[in-house]
């Protein structure tokens, strides 16, 4: 195993980096530090010494610089060595520390853990909903021991949500429904359209149906190497589908190590923005199905895997995980053909 | 290291898995799932879903089926899935699982984890005592952190007790009393035959000698992997040895993994069966034996070991332990042959 | 990685083991038991029964014997199995176990871990200070979750100090000060000598400099593999260095795994002998500096390095830490001769 390197991945949500003092967090098994320099942009840089590797992330901020807890070396928000207190205080160009380009978007920062000069801001996915002038914004962040692949399996394929989400998320339907799974260039689209679906009662308030049969559609967009938008929408049933109420989602995936993801979701709605039990009950409703539904399951999943890969395995290929198995071969391929690149 | 895969293990007490819901047990490194059918018999199936590998004990028993919490697909008792609820529903073979032989008889279930086709029902050791009509039983389950084999020297060398027990169930005539081996085909007998003991308070109190000289018998008989009948009896010293009060017992070892051990144990007598005094004194004894003092000295035992193996140690090999000498190399020729025969 | 094996190591203050009973310690990857026989003399030999490996410590002292708790073997100090209770009681030779030369000098226990013809006395390095006569000594063991060297990093670097222990041991002087590393065959000095400190407020009391400009030494002399004699004086401004109020101390690390070390540490003063009030307040701060400063730092080094080596990290080297890796590189090369020593 191994991870894309080249690529953006969620470092954090932009307001988790405070303006003072430092913020760091473990990305690719690289743990990193993140600074927001006085002029309010973040910045980030290896949180080890470059002489005895403590992590600088237990220095003191001295503005815009960090000083070493262990001997007092002092870093600016580049990661340059700009101070060295000991014998004449000459800088080797050895002490200087890796960084890494940052850009801060829509409520996120993304991180960029490969070559630098491969690094293109418009590469960045533009999702729908990060957006608090239009809309209602709930979102969170979630822990979990888990290689990161298997919690993208678990949104690729919304087959699971009436199983694993039993009368909050899922019904019958969901299963019954149209799925329709599209490529484009290295994007997977992993469509699905209920029919004639009575919402179970919490989904039933949020749009407002009723109890009436609705279409629901659920369609989820993979960009490599794990973020995804899942757009929630409904309309009565018989109405042209995809035009109703949505509810545009984000949930994004990155790495701390092979065995553990950083989680990040939203669910945005541009309707009833400004009532607080309903966004009261979407926060608990929603926190709930991700740590107490799909997490444990994702762990169990693990356990029961023994250590073993997932290919080793022959994992059966039903219907329904058509959009997650594409998303993992594109994956596959895409870290196959970096390797080689490197190797070249 | 490896496992002798052709051969009989106890699954568990056969109590132990209810009519509703499921059991499962990690036997062999492998986690099984145990379901007991309405008409009453026990299966065994893989509890890893074909697909995306989710734990099967964690869904729902629907009749003679079990669900899969993940995605909902459906398997039989004899690990066909049986319901695909995903796209046109077909079912491919890989979708089923494997499934065990599972044998009840005299109150354990045993499993056979090799071959099915090479697993006969009379090769299943024929225990004394494990007869609730005519003996009152003690018995219980623990789960040991430790490699069986250990557990199998723990009960071939009975040297142990005046050491490990001492004041409960050893005294100095035990590893003075003629000890004998005897091997027929793959059976090892070990036989330790005490003379003119007093015995400690709590045995006293059981075989009701009153303080008197006894000879005591301690036989124990090993069935490859790990399976053990042991027989003590008491008859008053200058009688005839062997015929007497006797207790018949079994310590019965099932590896969940190399370092992690299920340990069934079960102590019998057919007199003084209605004395539930006597019956709760020899409950907590016994399970004090084994939880204070044996367990404890076995788990030091690994942890002094630093990882190395047994033969690499080059143990000392002393008079008391020919038994469990010899059952190690017939269990290493067994699973060697086993190796042998697969590579052909 | 290895362990330098021909080397004295303390294995404990000698007040550590006891008179009755025994002491057991892991050094260098073994476990080892200490007995205090009965002439006081005290002897080391390895802490497995050479028959089922059974840690010897749990069993019972008869004596100068230990009998082993599982089988009742029973081995005299010098190692040497003396007693075997079962069968005809013959001692095979490979009952006997290893066996540690040992030496108590100046309030420590020494133990030499490689081949006992080379254990000569008089390696063992003579410490100023261990002296109850002439000295109030405080003196502590930490237990330390690090590789033993990055303690030795730690002691032989005091250009940390203003930075981790800010305010209690350090200040600007420090890392300003002259620093001069001296090699005399595989002995390292690291000599530090600031001018015109102000001590930092618990120093000033300790050292009666009443808040007035001082000069104090910091002279660190390494022995291999890893101990460490540290000693701090203080002397008005102006006046001859290294003349003045002297506390020697010892920085002792003993590896008990790669990743763990034994921290033995005395500091020790010929003035104000009887201020219990000093004496109390000096016990405080070295064990806050140690268990609170130190121990967190090193940790945390240990943690950011990810499990990568040293050397294979590439390490800044400065002025403040040419000691450090000059003691290093001693170690490496003693460790390499070994080896090679061994294979030939």
């Amino acid at each position: 195993m191994s991870f894309l390197r080249n690529a953006w991945y969620v470092a954090a949500w932009d307001e988790e980096v405070p303006k003072e003092g430092v913020f760091h967090r473990r990305i690719l098994n690289e743990d990193i530090l993140f600074m927001r320099a006085n002029d309010g942009v973040v910045h980030a840089m290896r949180n080890r010494c470059s002489h005895r590797f403590a992590p600088l992330h237990l220095g003191e901020r001295c503005g815009d610089e960090i000083e070493c807890p262990y001997h007092g070396l002092k870093f600016g928000p580049d990661g340059r060595c700009v101070h060295n207190p000991h014998g004449d205080g000459s800088i080797n160009k050895r002490a200087h520390l890796k960084s890494y380009p940052v850009v801060s978007k829509k409520m996120l920062l993304w991180i960029w853990m490969g070559d630098p000069v491969s690094a293109e801001e418009s590469d960045i996915p533009d999702f729908v909903g990060l957006d608090p002038d239009n809309y209602a914004i709930n979102k969170g962040y979630m822990y979990t021991p888990c290689n990161y692949e298997f919690m993208t399996d678990n949104i690729m394929d919304l087959g699971h949500i009436e199983f694993v989400h039993k009368g909050l998320l899922g019904s019958e339907a969901v299963r019954e429904g149209d799925v329709e799974i599209f490529q484009e260039g290295n994007v997977v689209r992993s469509n699905r359209l209920t029919h004639d679906e009575i919402l179970p009662p919490t989904l039933d308030v949020v749009y407002g149906s009723g109890g009436k049969p609705v279409d629901r559609w659920l369609d989820v967009t993979w960009y490599p190497p794990s973020n995804m938008q899942l757009v929630v929408g409904v309309t009565p049933s018989g109405n042209p589908p995809r035009i109703g109420k949505e509810t545009p989602g984000v949930h994004l995936m990155t790495p701390e190590t092979e065995e553990t993801t950083h989680y990040f979701w939203a669910n945005a709605r541009d309707f009833r923005r400004d009532d607080e039990e309903l966004h009261a009950q979407l926060e608990d409703g929603l926190r709930f199905a991700f740590e107490h539904q799909d997490k444990p399951m994702i762990i169990a999943q693990k356990e029961a895997m023994d250590g073993e890969g997932f290919w080793d395995l022959e994992p059966l290929i039903l219907a329904c995980d058509a959009g997650a198995i594409r998303a993992r071969r594109i994956l596959r391929k895409l870290i196959k053909d970096e390797t080689k690149e490197k190797a070249l």
